[in-house]
């Protein structure tokens, strides 16, 4: 399936997912402010690239290429700051080359290169950055090569004894687990990006999974890493655990790309979850919801799912009518059954005013890469719209929407504060840029026993060319 | 308790602790070869101390000191070479000055004096270092200060809404588990060497605690961490997660030193656990003791305890006549029960060959720091003993023994293979090195889903004024 589907140059994902310009136009009448139609996509065959300061060397010739749609689509993230400049046919940020390597030997190859003429080299996994992290920015260089590890994707090994395997740092998520899913075993890491994320940009940007607690980044799962560095190959051992000396490992993760060029880690595996169950619970006041959220947290019951919605978010997401906050819950084992912890989740949530519904019994329906099982709407609803947020994201920026988010993280005894000064603050923000109110809603994505990462989203109508300068300010 | 007592200046904790000579002459009589009457222990008015190659200066004479019996206690860590150095009266290693610092700005004035006198400062916890780490070595310096930040061991907040406090780094495991008790917290890190190390110690080192799975090491517990650095003082933000970067708290953990003081840390707390139980199961094959290990590892269920000794270790303990092997089992929570964890562990344990006694039903007689419950006889046993080893090790040495411990990770595939090679490897070289047989057995001290730490343990007899080149030999 994925090699017969053509990726979205501009904007998330496939291009066959993007909305229909009629949906668009439904869509951002939602919002007060916005075009009565989308604009344009312009056309890749109109947009200007500017010309290549480098040249592909005869024996990289195979490798670099200075080909202009891969130049367009090497060009942005997905950060709603790159669709508008790609949906304005700016295109000026564009690499003057793509190296797609196909081996280790073509990675070192291509910065040997780079290092000897002087030319920046940005590693590139899915192109998913939401934070400009595949774009060269400065003019420290003669130029700029996008390197382009896809094509690195195999799980080249698979320890079933230490549940663990050595994978290449190109593979996009389903591309991984489709390899380990044979054998029984997941990576079980999915970011809402995992469709279009690799496996070397998760490790690079400390990526967090979508599962809310215990294990949820990927630092955790990892066992060994094979970096390309400026002063040779680094391989750290396979080693459970250590503490001998700082972890070496731990200074990669996070290093976007400065330190070297991750090609293959061993990555701790698990085993097929066999057992799910998933619930929700709502609450009137948003104080009990995150009481009720921290309540849990601190239970050390691990639940795989428990994601706060307040109400606008809720509401966004298609749960309720944004007068209550939605707690999602959600329960795993590979081992055994989990309806005494859903139960035990549940009479937290309930000692802490929530009202919960049926929890779903049917465990038999759950999907790939979610910690929700089919069965609570509320649930369904929330995983739903968490895959469809950045089509929805597009959409709006096509409608001149402002639609960006943004994640905080601290701990509980700020998380509440936080949470309504943020609120407050950028609300106020919107109407004095914008002229107009906003929505801007909040979902905690991650809670940890000492915190919770709340994640706030911002839609605001923006004026025509000012978009930008607008986020910018707000 | 504490105030009263006198740490031994020669070997491991409590002077009145340390084995009588008649004590030593009896244990020792159990290894063929040692002498018949231990080495006596120098007195420290006997021992010559290099004089101090600088003195204090007056700005800094509340802080820095050139006390003999100062300077011989900072001398040694307590690893076999340093015990060994001691008793031979051999403190040719004394630092010039030992600085015992009430406060960070004393840290910055010592940091501040050494950096401008070209002299190294190497700091000094609780002392119970096996690998060197409070010694300076080599020339490269004009002095030495041992800094001692044991004055420095208040809880200076706790945060009951995010289960965290801030600690100085001082403090001793005892210390501040005294300062937690009274509001139902803990931290629940205990090293072996608990009584004698301190939080900034642990830190210093990346220290794996005495529990066996899940959150083993100390990193685990990090929300921040206060250093001072040469330039300047380091405060990481109180972050529940972050995915921003490396984390700079990680290239601390494990620095030993070099990259800076710790002077305090926000460490997340745990609940005091109400619910324990614990049991142990014998195995005839080593093999299959190591496969229920592992079985028990990858189950998710995070035993508090999951010890393996082998057949030799077990003797050593008091459990067994060394034909078996003992694995040793805790659980326990703040929150439920814990009972039917346990009858999951015992099955797996049962599903690979093992005989398992009758679970202690005696929750209420736990003791400090301690994943045993008092009730079963062998998991009792075996915590007796892992706090008697060190004196043992001590009482041994006086005798000419050559004894010490080396720990060993690895990931499940090669686990079994590196347990009896390592074996034979180690006793083939004592018998070379020594020329009579010694005792070589083993213990995981810790178990991962991906793989185990095998910790071994080698007593033989050396010929005196030769064990510590023995000792390298081995």
């Amino acid at each position: 399936m994925t090699t017969e589907r053509t990726r979205s140059w501009w904007g998330w994902g496939w291009a066959d997912q993007a909305y229909s310009d009629e949906r668009c136009a439904a869509f951002g009448a939602m919002i007060p402010g916005l075009r009565d139609r989308p604009v344009p996509v312009p056309s890749l065959d109109d947009v200007e690239l500017p010309a290549p300061r480098v040249g592909a060397p005869t024996a990289l010739s195979e490798v670099l290429s200075d080909d202009r749609s891969q130049r367009a689509g090497h060009t942005h993230g997905k950060a709603y700051r790159d669709v508008v400049r790609s949906l304005a046919g700016d295109l000026s940020a564009a690499p003057d080359l793509v190296a797609r390597a196909r081996t280790e030997a073509d990675v070192v190859a291509v910065l040997d290169w780079a290092s000897d003429h002087d030319v920046a080299v940005v590693p590139y996994g899915g192109g998913s950055s939401v934070v400009g992290g595949v774009e060269y920015r400065g003019d420290a260089h003669r130029g700029v090569v996008s390197l382009d590890l896809s094509a690195m994707d195999r799980v080249l090994e698979v320890d079933p004894t230490s549940r663990a395997a050595r994978i290449q740092a190109g593979a996009l998520g389903p591309v991984l687990e489709d390899q380990l899913r044979p054998q029984g075993y997941t990576l079980r890491h999915f970011p809402q990006s995992f469709e279009f994320s690799t496996l070397g940009g998760w490790l690079a940007t400390r990526a967090g999974g979508h599962y809310a607690t215990l294990h949820t980044h990927i630092d955790d799962f990892v066992e060994s890493l094979r970096v390309v560095t400026p002063v040779g190959v680094s391989e750290s051992w396979r080693l459970p655990g250590s503490g001998a000396g700082p972890s070496h490992d731990r200074l990669f993760l996070g290093s976007e790309g400065t330190l070297g060029v991750i090609t293959e880690a061993w990555m701790r595996l698990q085993e097929r979850p066999r057992f799910k169950r998933s619930t929700s619970a709502t609450f009137d006041a948003v104080g009990d919801a995150i009481a009720a959220t921290r309540a849990i947290a601190q239970s050390g019951l691990h639940p795989a799912n428990c994601r706060l919605l307040d109400p606008g978010e809720a509401a966004m997401s298609g749960i309720g009518d944004g007068s209550t906050s939605v707690l999602v819950l959600g329960v795993e084992s590979a081992h055994s059954p989990v309806d005494h912890s859903l139960s035990l989740l549940v009479e937290l949530a309930q000692d802490h005013g929530g009202q919960v519904s049926e929890p779903s019994d049917d465990d038999a329906g759950s999907r790939e890469g979610s910690a929700v099982a089919e069965g609570d709407v509320a649930a369904e609803a929330w995983r739903s719209s968490f895959l469809r947020m950045p089509y929805q994201r597009d959409g709006l920026a096509r409608m001149g929407g402002i639609v960006e988010t943004f994640e905080t993280a601290t701990t509980w005894d700020r998380v509440e504060a936080l949470y309504h000064d943020a609120l407050a603050v950028l609300r106020d923000a919107v109407r004095q840029v914008t002229g107009a109110d906003g929505l801007v809603n909040c979902r905690f994505t991650h809670v940890y026993p000492d915190g919770a990462a709340p994640y706030f989203t911002v839609i605001a109508a923006g004026r025509p060319g000012q978009e930008l300068a607008m986020w910018d300010e707000l």
